[in-house]
């Protein structure tokens, strides 16, 4: 597997699975990894889509937790190179398919309503400024929300999904009432929350949601989880959900 | 003071607030102190309205935070009957005023966009069996949506509170998406949130929510506050919230 410029190999912690990263083009961050481990999904068939993939560590992990169909969906052409020898490092290419789109101009092969779950961790900010566009436009890309924002992410997300599937996003707490209410009014029913805290006696930093399509109301807001202790380490909680039992 | 049928005094944990309870007609919970403590409230001076005021106990406690002018407003007569001697005992009559009203109807003096802060701790139940509605009506009354909604509850705070000034509710996490999704449609933006948990590993069982009126979108959720430790006394983090420094 030939490496391109500035990319590395790296493991996703806890698992065999090897990923490409490129500190100037993506890096996967504890986010996907914990939406992977977060989101409720069929084990033995079905049909799994992951939008803003990026590298697909969010398929690659799910590969290890169900034998459904994965696809993942990325804009950047760059990354999906990466997703794509990725992929096959970890000979998942039966099981993991990349397509390079636009999430707001899906293709033909892309069915809707087909999914039963879909999952997303996306561009986390709203604005960019011209000089973080400028300085690494695949950065900005993956960071910002230039080329979707929340609204589009969620309204594609309940196109696509199944009636009564699943969908589960990352995001900043910050933004917990855009996304509760884009999800509601694109039928998406939020039934299960978890925030995730830097350290005790902080506030959260980051938030998992998952929704169904055209679900009951009502919302369970799970166990909070902390990631570092005082001195600085994982705590044995993160250790168990991040590195795995 | 005279106590009636099966009235009894109790204190306010950590306070020397004394309260008239009655285990058939109104007991406060934890909730409203939880309430009183995370609500930002102005020191000096203002105007502070409680909806769904039960025996008063919110207003109580927030007049040892508060010089503002308190009001609880408090549809059965039976519990304004309990709150009014209940102010009187601990002689802040001149700090307290209670109002029996329906919500939905207020009294003219009560003027609208006139408060800096706005707290209820509303019934929390949908839906009531005609059991329950037989059974006690009191208790029937201030656990279910019988005289108010939530979506009641929170136009009637939008409409009551100053522009850019605070809403405070505590509520079931189940209704997240409902308290989220009505407060920004009633130009309360939700801006501090905090879920309280009862014990580590357990989902949240209480949640509080602040927004303000006409406030910049973005939400802050506070680090968890969970109540018991494994040997079923209050945690020391709850202990300090709860019964104070």
């Amino acid at each position: 597997m030939e490496l391109l410029d500035d990319e590395r190999l790296d493991y996703i912690a806890g698992t065999e699975l090897k990923v490409i990263q490129s500190p100037t083009v993506f890096s996967f961050s504890i986010d996907a990894v914990l939406l992977a481990r977060f989101v409720r999904v069929p084990i033995q068939k079905g049909r799994i889509l992951d939008l803003c993939t990026g590298n697909g560590v969010v398929p690659l992990l799910l590969s290890t937790r169900t034998k459904a169909e994965l696809i993942g969906i990325e804009i950047q052409n760059r990354l999906v190179h990466i997703a794509e020898r990725t992929v096959e490092l970890n000979e998942l290419n039966e099981r993991i398919r990349l397509v390079c789109a636009d999430l707001n101009h899906m293709p033909d092969d892309i069915v809707r309503s087909s999914f039963d779950v879909i999952t997303c961790n996306p561009p986390y900010f709203e604005t960019v400024t011209e000089e973080e566009r400028n300085r690494n436009l695949h950065l900005a890309i993956a960071r910002h929300e230039i080329h979707c924002s929340l609204e589009d992410v969620i309204r594609v997300c309940s196109q696509y999904v199944k009636q009564k599937g699943k969908v589960a996003l990352v995001h900043r707490p910050e933004r917990l009432t855009d996304i509760l209410t884009l999800m509601r009014s694109y039928r998406i029913e939020p039934k299960r929350i978890q925030f995730i805290y830097p350290k005790v006696g902080k506030e959260a930093n980051m938030v998992l949601v998952e929704g169904i399509k055209d679900g009951k109301s009502g919302v369970t807001c799970l166990e909070p989880l902390t990631v570092y202790n005082e001195n600085g380490e994982y705590t044995s909680q993160f250790h168990e959900v991040y590195i795995g039992r």
